[in-house]
């Protein structure tokens, strides 16, 4: 069956549409739907994390009306790989799906948890794909091929349309020295490139960069050294996600006699069910629990924690401001930030830094060492993509504007000597490209944009909704704004809560009761954390919204302003 | 004299006090009072811009209250640089010296304008000083000596002091091949360690970085490149104070026989401010108005343009959004980012690349190609600086904490093998530093912080208030909420002012009109200003800023929440 696709756009076939619903003009929420005929079929279902100046939301997915029109007709939804940027929407997108879930088995096992939580059994099934393997979904044949990144258990999709052969990369890099020794594919792409590929979507993340990114395993020279002359613990923070640094980590541990100890939520459940899939290997009596860390000498110990992005929850920030449960560090401990800083989180990754230093620790980054390498393929590898596939069309996805834009001209430059050069088609979010008789070309307009998430946790319950913009704007607004002494960290005057639309029963008392509380609140926090304004601002944004969800219901935007004094 | 100086701390001799007021804790904001019996003098009055978190203020610049507790004995003020972060405080400062203000000339003629713009003229002299110089004010003498940066005429400052000699670095790197001929005076340094130094204070903006920063010529091959394969006009946005930069690139422009348009307020002024000094050559005929920049082919045209950090009012945005009075790009142009972003900016920096990207136009930044150096030594540099002047007590100025703190790890690195290891102070802002018989040490703390400048321009007036946090915490809080449709554009609702704190007389009509001016300056703005909430957060700022102070004399914080629905 492989290889007898048409090489060529087929007349009279019927046309295939890509809607891409997210990921393109963005970083993060990536989705593509692919539809011919009454099918329809979504490769991934990313979620975003809001940026600084759009507080009052968690979590970002993308708009789902293109799928509501197709009601009915959405016949599959395919992982790439278990990346919230790729599975993060799925519990959204899920219910519109009328077939089966396909993933490979660490991102099924990453979304699980999700479903869950949102009470979700997926009727049509979870199916556990793996490379090579081939399903039929209407008129798409899809073929899974064996790709690389930063976390184990990731493919390429190949879709067999009527229309002829699209490949759609995921996110990858080409490590030729896997930690896990499964080999990025690049023969079948050769193949799949010799039989003729129609269009090949191809991630853009790293197009700005030049040359070759490198193997997860170039950080290991870096990390044996740390490890060596480190006197006190060895804290490293990095995402929960990349599974090749945490198994670096581990067995360089094990080698050098240390314990290791998971801290954070993420960083547990994530090391928890890799341990499960056989995706991470920790020796037996190497892992122990953050309440055990204070109970090893200091230089027996790795902790892998969560916080590389100077979340103002995460373990890593609490352990900067002395306000961790069980980790205290001190000057013979040493820090480091394996992990590149996503923009706009600068600053807040500088205020964690300022704080460890102000203890005395020792912070090594990206900037000293070669402690991080990235997961996606800089130009050189992405180039290599399009020599191997020499598709008839090029679109490029995952990324800002600009990243498209310069994929694009990569592209054209790359396959120009090519007896027939590659088209190439830059759409963004919600431009409906059709293959059809006449070619490929941007053809029509879907519905595209952006879905807010605000979870509130109220007690024990994730009580979350799903909202856009315009319910978030009806719920109004409710600024609170404090005024702290920034050498004592005390409350300055009474805080005040500034409304805008929004309306409850006995709304002056409600806000002094706010008011009130926000003072407790603020009373009980640390003098550090008082008078750092970033974490201030986070920890009155949460009080508020629970406050105001649990006497009123109602989910207003919360926007903060800290006053120093 | 020189060379008279003791090398080692003085018994019975009057105690000198370092006290640093500004630089100590944070970038900017650069400043060092030293005081000796009754004799205070200050090195640099640095300011910095308030991040984007810290609306509502224009300006930052040091607490001067330790100035005023030293009241008739400030006696000089002494700058190392034209730098903001150096010069930006001096019209606040200036009228707390009873002596003169020493500066090299351009730093000189780059606080004129300020000076003159504030109605200051400083009785005591504004005096022109350059390497060699020798300069006695009370216990102290002042020598400066020649370092290398990204600007011309730069120094360092040595204070020979009745506890010895200190040596003030100001901000350097080591440029052996400067681009003005004018060589770093290493010989003096090594001299001066041979001879005995007390104190050394020294840069610590790039202890961060390995290696050596290199020299300002090592941009030129890529910015040939640039000139040889644009097709169109190339634009380059840089800042407007690196007058090397400037150089480079006018001097290439002449050669590769294009014009040369500065573009943007700083651009214009710093460019013919160094032509009269002579610290900028622009060849006769090279230099175009901007106004004339349409009537030149694209090719022969480069333009140095303002905004290199994505300020949403600079020359570089507004090109972006094809909103420039004078320059619409095309295709074939291309923009080159020839500075580095400024932590904190890189979210706004992105919003540029995108609108540039949006209209076909290929941006060059500093990951793509050597477009730009730093100014600031990185680690090579600065333990070359320790190694030539072997202090007796080595105090790291100049960065955030965490700098200071890497710094002052790696002095006591480079020193250990001296006979007699350097000792590592590491004051904060305000900290004061006592020299007396019983050596160095951290001896008390002096009134420090920052004063936020608030200026709003009101007609043609410049008006400019000096306030702390607690005046602007008093003026009250006004948060513009505004609802803009991200398709159209379009304002929806009504635009509404919260206030906190704020009383007027006649508030609800005051407010009730100034939503209205909101919706009518919206219209006014194109589409892709409209629908860019970084843009438009800013241009509401401001006109609520102007509107509330032209009709109330007041300058509440204005904090403007922009929803996009």
């Amino acid at each position: 069956m492989l290889g007898s696709a048409p090489s060529d756009v087929s007349v009279g076939a019927l046309p295939v549409d890509l809607v891409p619903l997210g990921g393109l003009g963005e970083f993060g929420l990536n989705m593509m739907a692919i539809s011919c005929g009454d099918t329809t079929i979504v490769i991934d279902a990313g979620a975003m994390f809001p940026e600084a100046d759009q507080p009052g939301v968690d979590l970002i997915v993308p708009d789902l009306a293109y799928l509501e029109s197709r009601r009915g007709q959405v016949r599959a939804l395919v992982l790439t790989h278990g990346h919230e940027d790729h599975i993060g929407g799925v519990p959204y997108v899920l219910p519109h799906v009328l077939g089966p879930l396909y993933a490979p088995p660490l991102a099924l096992a990453l979304v699980q948890p999700k479903l869950e939580e949102h009470d979700i059994t997926h009727g049509p099934g979870l199916v556990p794909i793996g490379p090579n393997d081939v399903v039929t979904i209407g008129p798409f044949t899809l073929e899974f091929i064996r790709v690389t990144h930063s976390m184990p258990d990731c493919v390429a999709v190949v879709i067999r349309t009527p229309q002829g052969v699209l490949v759609h990369t995921g996110d990858f890099k080409v490590d030729q020295t896997p930690i896990d020794g499964e080999a990025f594919d690049l023969p079948r792409f050769a193949q799949l490139g010799a039989e003729g590929v129609l269009a090949l979507l191809c991630d853009s993340t790293n197009i700005d960069r030049s040359g070759f990114t490198g193997s997860e395993r170039d950080v290991e020279v870096a990390f044996e050294e740390l490890l060596t002359r480190t006197e006190g613990r060895l804290v490293v923070a990095t995402f929960s996600s990349s599974l090749h640094r945490l198994q670096i980590l581990v067995d360089l541990a094990a080698e050098f006699d240390r314990k290791v100890a998971f801290i954070g939520r993420g960083m547990n459940e994530n090391s928890q069910i890799a341990q499960r899939l056989g995706r991470l290997h920790v020796p037996t009596g190497v892992a122990i629990k953050d309440s055990d860390v204070p109970n090893f000498p200091a230089q027996e110990v790795l902790c892998l924690v969560t916080g590389s992005q100077g979340e103002p929850n995460a373990a890593l920030s609490r352990i900067a401001i002395n306000d961790h449960r069980y980790i205290r560090l001190t000057e013979r401990d040493r820090v480091v930030i394996s992990a590149r800083a996503i923009p706009g989180n600068e600053k807040a990754i500088g205020r964690v830094l300022n704080h460890l230093a102000r203890r005395g620790v020792e912070v090594v980054t990206e900037s000293d060492k070669h402690v991080h390498v990235s997961g996606h393929g800089a130009s050189e590898e992405l180039k290599l993509m399009l020599s191997l596939v020499r598709p008839r069309y090029f679109i490029p996805i995952h990324g800002e504007h600009r990243q498209l834009a310069r994929h694009a001209r990569v592209a054209k430059v790359v396959t120009s000597g090519l007896p027939k050069p590659t088209a190439v088609l830059m759409p963004l979010d919600g431009d409906i490209v059709r293959f059809d008789g006449e070619g490929g070309r941007l053809f029509d307009k879907a519905p595209a944009g952006r879905v807010l998430i605000d979870s509130t946790r109220v007690g024990a319950v994730n009580d979350e909704v799903l909202r856009d913009r315009r319910h978030i704007a009806a719920d109004g607004v409710v600024v609170p704004v404090v005024a702290i002494n920034r050498q004592t960290g005390e409350v300055e005057g009474v805080p005040e809560l500034l409304v805008r639309g929004f309306v409850a029963a006995d709304a002056a008392t409600l806000l002094a009761e706010g008011a009130a509380m926000l003072i407790g609140v603020i009373r009980q926090c640390g003098v550090e954390e008082r008078t750092d304004p970033g974490l201030m601002r986070e920890r009155i944004r949460t009080e508020v919204r629970r406050y105001l969800r649990k006497r009123t219901g109602r989910r207003p935007l919360v926007l903060p302003v800290v006053m120093e004094i």
